[in-house]
């Protein structure tokens, strides 16, 4: 019997939170289909957010479809699929550290997005680039030390060369995807921290040469970073 | 033998985001002790922030501390929680369920506190007060609206009277907390939606007369809303 195909429900042109969950499932080697990829997926998206499904409808992408179950939140999607995929060890302990360590990240990740969207998620960056320039100093000077350095301790604290130790996990996988954005929309605050952050660049090399994350970033299932994204470079937002 | 006794390491001022657990505890009837707030605790607090505890050392408060086992991140001490206080049904779909929801409460409390810090938490209010004008009326026209909105739904769609349905469970006290903070922070954006939200409201007002919530409401280890706190009053954000 072939093993069940997920779904994953997102937006079809962007990395976004999404990202997070189509890592893992490259990684883990599942079977699965980007819905809002394929004809008549994005129409599908869509009429799932209006609660076409049955259950709790999603509050917002990314959703999973998985049989009759319906998950969203990243972090809840990594939580329910890590297992399943092999990609987070089976102690619960361990397991409970790895969830806490993705929701720093997903809090990260927010931070990150309201750089440059401090106002409104409804409003275009150019309606306010002022505020944006204001938050971004804070988010470059005061934020990104302050969980880049969280990260890179806790590999200390490990022993490395992973967040959990010896083990590779899927927070691997969504740190990975946090230090190409970062350094995508700030390489030059990013090289300004680059001697204090060795572990994450070191794991973050890792990653990118696992055969399976190797053969997806060459894919065409990779989509570029683009000022659509959570991500974005504006010049202007990063360092001096 | 004595149920082992629950730590909680919060800031010993405010609710914040402590009092999503607080909440769980004093309704899961759970021994527990809020460090922070006990002779020397809030020493212990900024030590275990320090990594003097072993394993993962927290990002940030809240923190749990069961047995040998620190676990931070609100939604991640829910969920860790919730099961050994019988606030949760037994079902894994139903698990996840609660948690998608309670993250989804988690980013609805991070909007709510950004509308008065939409720049920095390292500032103060003041300086940022024309910034938080602006993203407080987004807030409370857009986000609130669709997000209380989105709840509501939930509740109907599960039938109610409880966010899973019939089941009472942690999510409720978690929402209960969030309608009292927006209430506090919002009260004319509250009461001009307050037709649209009337199973929100009957929840609320539910889980208030719970016996055991009821009585910690009643006690002094319920701290009073406060302009330090995640919810703030500050009238020239609410609506007019």
């Amino acid at each position: 019997m072939p093993r069940p195909t997920f779904e994953l429900f997102y937006w079809p042109s962007i990395q976004g939170r999404g990202e997070f969950v189509r890592l893992a499932l490259e990684e883990g080697g599942a079977r699965y289909v980007d819905v809002a990829r394929t004809p008549g997926g994005l129409a599908e998206l869509t009429s799932m957010m209006r609660g076409s499904a049955k259950g709790l409808a999603p509050f917002a992408p990314p959703f999973l479809r998985h049989g009759d179950r319906v998950i969203a939140q990243t972090a809840a999607i990594l939580l329910y699929l890590a297992p399943r995929l092999a990609l987070v060890p089976k102690d619960e302990a361990i397991r409970v550290h790895a969830h806490q360590l993705q929701l720093t990240l997903a809090d990260l990740v927010a931070e990150a997005h309201d750089s440059h969207h401090p106002i409104a998620v409804s409003l275009y960056y150019e309606d306010q680039r002022r505020e944006a320039r204001r938050r971004s100093e804070h988010f470059r000077t005061e934020r990104l030390p302050k969980f880049l350095g969280y990260f890179e301790q806790v590999i200390e604290r490990t022993g490395g060369p992973r967040l959990l130790g010896r083990t590779p996990s899927y927070v691997d996988l969504s740190l990975f995807q946090v230090m190409l954005g970062l350094e995508y929309a700030f390489p030059r605050a990013l090289a300004k921290l680059s001697r204090r952050i060795r572990r994450l660049r070191a794991l973050r090399d890792a990653v990118a040469e696992q055969p399976r994350i190797a053969a997806y970033l060459a894919s065409d299932r990779r989509l570029p970073f683009n000022e659509d994204d959570l991500f974005r470079h504006y010049p202007e937002l990063d360092a001096r």
